[in-house]
């Protein structure tokens, strides 16, 4: 169930079962020649989506700009500084928590979100730690490539040029979920440099079409969708068990 | 186009066009017993969403948690402090205009965002105007029912009822936008009371069901489809002018 | 009863009986060839005083610098950014209501500063909203043009140039109130133009001598003392109800 | 010359000729059983004006809510939080020397402001200081009562009582610049109390009617015009050699 | 070379062959029923000091008070909110690169400041990448353990109950350093629980005395000294190398 | 007892015993030509560890970087912004009194600090006043060459030159602390100017050494002993009244 597609009243009826939410949370920025520049918010909302359909969980709006400001150097790419989107995930969260959610799951698409992800949560424990007060909330964070099998799953679809950024998966995901936005473009070379970086200069110089180690030239939408059919279910454990849901939940209601 | 469905490189070529961008602002907020909880970012989101594809403008990532303090009385609401959003809207256009962007057109579907917005558009210019640099930017907010004939449409269409939250129009254009998630839901009283707020606890005592003023149940995905039709033309007109497209930018292209 | 000329235990009497306090609320800002830079505080600090002073209604100190920094481009204009605003109103409102006010009224006196006073206003609201508690105070925002009947005042007394900034009447209003500071100057053009802006390049390339729509050399001590004195009953009428003033406080005493 | 009673054209003028200018600085906070809520605005307010008209100085808005969180144990109390003022300052010093004021100076009437002020000076200098550039904007803070000579005429006034806050002088300046504010208030004990304090709560029980080591009903407007008149001169003379003003600015002009 | 022993024209001088510090950064917080509460500001502190002596490369003040709010039910645990880290941290960046150090190399002993220690390194790129200006400086963050070969080490001197916090090398390291202040506590259990945790109040509930899978009654200064030697070699190899350090700073000289 | 050096049980028994606890702050800035640029941070480092080992009083860890904008113009000096100071301390305080402890002795050894820490209290205060609650905690603030009877021992030791930066004095309790960082420089003038400054440039424009008044040629590790002791005495006996420490916690145990 889509928390954007929910009334309130149904909203308030879930809540008598489950104090779960996931959050999908990604970034805005350049994913190479033939990737979507919205590919890390697109991945986790799909995941999302097609697991709370099919579980009955709860899946909030999606995050869609974190930090990318290593992208910059590419038109379309938008970044949060880390100290604005610790402010921002901190009022979703203290939102959230006010209607009794108490397990707030982000499913997180962009590993440049991670660690300003993990400041965020713990910008927030915080008030409960220097107060003296246990905290009833628990937060956690999960990058969907990380889902349990599902990198298994990535390596043996693209064993040669999966790559770190604008990966082969990654675009099979969005091609997937968006087949009207696919996009036919010869890699040069076929296999991106791979390296660290800094800032937006630093990454462009380095990384001249945005790839890292990826040749997302293989990205089908077939491919695509047994990623997803993979991740869905491994979310859909981790989410059950996490969030403590009720019987009456389970999909089979 | 929308940003998240294109590559840099195509928003680069756009560029060499175009330097405007629309971005649906919105809000995940009740919208009383059978409207959307997403109700306010849809709207904007659809509505730019087709204005974009036919006129081969430009569409933004949909922010989509707004100013909603007063909607945490019912479940599933969710909202930014005034002064975090000032802090997002800034990284956000900074963000852009990086890239050359000098005209962001926010179409904005939730009246509790217009004040903050609009303080946020202060905060960006009096950079400017305290460095005594001349801003090379405009930036603009526009409510899609105040979108030129759009409110004779929706008054047309609902004589009686309309109100002015949880109205008879945005509910038509979110079941016209995702008519799976149409609600059927008696309503009581058939037209909702009408007044001023201040907070959560406040709104929720004087609209116990979330609706001001409205009757949501006459909420139809073909009514809505007549009114995207209408805001949509009034929507690629304005930001046509706007953006002051380079020709080959038109829809005939 | 201004607050600055009160003692602590006359406070302490006074909320007794009444818990509403008047905050004139204003701007330091070009108003023109002729108009005065503190014309937007000066208004709403006259009208408050005198309201004040008839009926035993406490007024706060005038919150005198506010958002301006579109007018930036003319000496002497100064402005806070919103974000700053937000945290003084914030301050202030919490330095009141610790005191037992519950009703807190602005009388604005520029429509700049529109936005970011409601925006406050929501920054302090959602403190509660958020806590899911209820708000013990109520905040209100007025213009005092916008006072019932003053507008009609204003166009029967200019009929032509009242315009929308550096108005005959504002002018007028601050002659009345500082006689030894009205100026005679020729106005160039007659009225001056009309239309939007964004930064103060922007602001001062379109509006040259600072005057948007109006013809101020009208302006006249006596005139002003007409709006004052009209604007003074409405704010009275308004006040005594909003505040909810026990009998005894009434201008009878 | 007070820069809310000049028009543009006429601070233009001025900063042909001067590039400094006085801003009062106060606070909103009791002061004893027949001070008034607003002494410390109120002091630096009524030298400066004077100073300011004999000798042809512009003066700023009053900054009238400062740093008095000890003092809201008593009604009408008003404090910011450090941190605001700080960026409060900030802003108003931004606005002024956009405009080309290279000299502020700060007539300052609150003992708790001072060390905020200076932090908020600190945090200006501190932008040019990490960039490595010149700042060519000098502030400078005075407490009025320690301008040359003003302390030796309040000693003189006032052998014994003069105390520390609450103080006979300041209440006696109040008193010659508002006479219709003067109230008579029996003191118990005649001479208040000394000492420290930490917060509110603190100082209320230390000093239960406000004052501190002061008899304030020795307080009268003549004694009051004898401090205007002494402080004035002072505030002249420091200022036009701080200001280092062209010859055409003098008083004799 | 200590920055806090050196004076000013030598670090003048430094910068003429070297544009790179190192900064110790670490956590003030329990370590356990024997380990020292600021074991890991101590343990960077120490290993970048001896290795600062022994290759002149210059080391900056300890940034001794990190992310450690899970500690908090601890007496003595201290903790910055992640926001204030991130601006602490820009802060001295500021600072140092204003003098023209342009390699920071931090040395982190802290798990917890991981995530921040990042998000402040994207917080200060992102001014560099929003701006489009390429970033001169290179921010690094290196865990001690994590130095080539050091774990290692650790897991052959203690190949049972190393553990993940108050871990029987860390608190070595700190007897090493300070002798005196070694403690001798029986522990029991043994071997400390693993886990995860969110919040202080439910790090205390599952790591009762605060270890984290440990037995650091292991510890002795003599494995200590054996695991400074290791990193203090490790270290110089890999700032010599990112500082790009000019030959006549080598050890030799 | 220095919190870095122990354990918490250690700590936790402390407590029983006594609520205060000294913070050493300093700074990260030049002292001249044979002055560390730890100057600041080092003596009250060396005066509270030397007093809270005699009197087994709780030292915490050295606030180390503080307010040195004006020193930006010399190699190696680092500052904080002041709100980024204010945060800080916030942090500090509100981590200590969650513990328990209501006595917190900030030791400072930095001019420039003393606004700012004060903003600080002043900070940490208003969350109670503004709630009208009485806070349990104190702060207490002193520099350490104002403890009774330093200034006269330090003007005993050095009659001439002294001075007010980089003194005599301060450079001594330096040599002492750490004797292999005593640095012989030829001081030219012999003393050094004295006079205001703001900004960095202006002030390494007034003193192109650093030193202001002062010849710290004459310092020697003896003359920091016997300041040292002096100041160790007059501050255990400070902290032992505003502590209020138990009977067993005095120096006999």
């Amino acid at each position: 169930m889509l928390l954007h597609h929910a009334s309130w009243p149904e909203v308030e009826t879930y809540l008598t079962r489950c104090k779960g939410i996931i959050i999908p949370i990604g970034s805005t920025e350049q994913h190479g020649p033939n990737g979507l520049v919205g590919t890390d918010a697109i991945c986790p909302e799909v995941i999302a989506a097609e697991a709370g359909a099919e579980a009955g969980l709860l899946v909030g709006p999606t995050f869609n700009v974190g930090i990318a400001q290593h992208h910059l150097g590419f038109a379309g790419s938008m970044t949060l500084r880390p100290s604005t989107m610790i402010a921002v995930i901190n009022d979703w969260i203290e939102s959230l928590t006010r209607h009794g959610f108490d397990r707030i799951y982000f499913l997180n698409g962009h590993g440049g979100n991670i660690t300003t992800i993990n400041a965020a949560f713990a910008e927030y424990y915080a008030n409960f730690s220097l107060d003296g007060v246990a905290c009833p909330v628990q937060l956690m964070q999960r990058n969907w490539w990380e889902l349990p099998g599902v990198m298994d799953t990535c390596r043996k679809l693209f064993p040669v040029g999966e790559g770190m950024h604008a990966t082969a998966s990654e675009v099979s995901v969005t091609y997937y979920a968006h087949p009207h936005a696919i996009k036919q473009v010869e890699m040069s070379p076929k296999i991106a440099p791979v390296g660290g970086f800094s800032d937006a200069a630093d990454y462009r110089e380095r990384f001249p079409d945005g790839r890292i180690g990826s040749d997302p030239s293989q990205a089908t939408p077939e491919k695509g969708a047994e990623i997803v059919s993979f991740a869905k279910q491994a979310l859909i454990a981790e989410c059950v068990n996490f969030f403590d849901v009720k019987p009456a939940m389970q999909p089979a209601e």
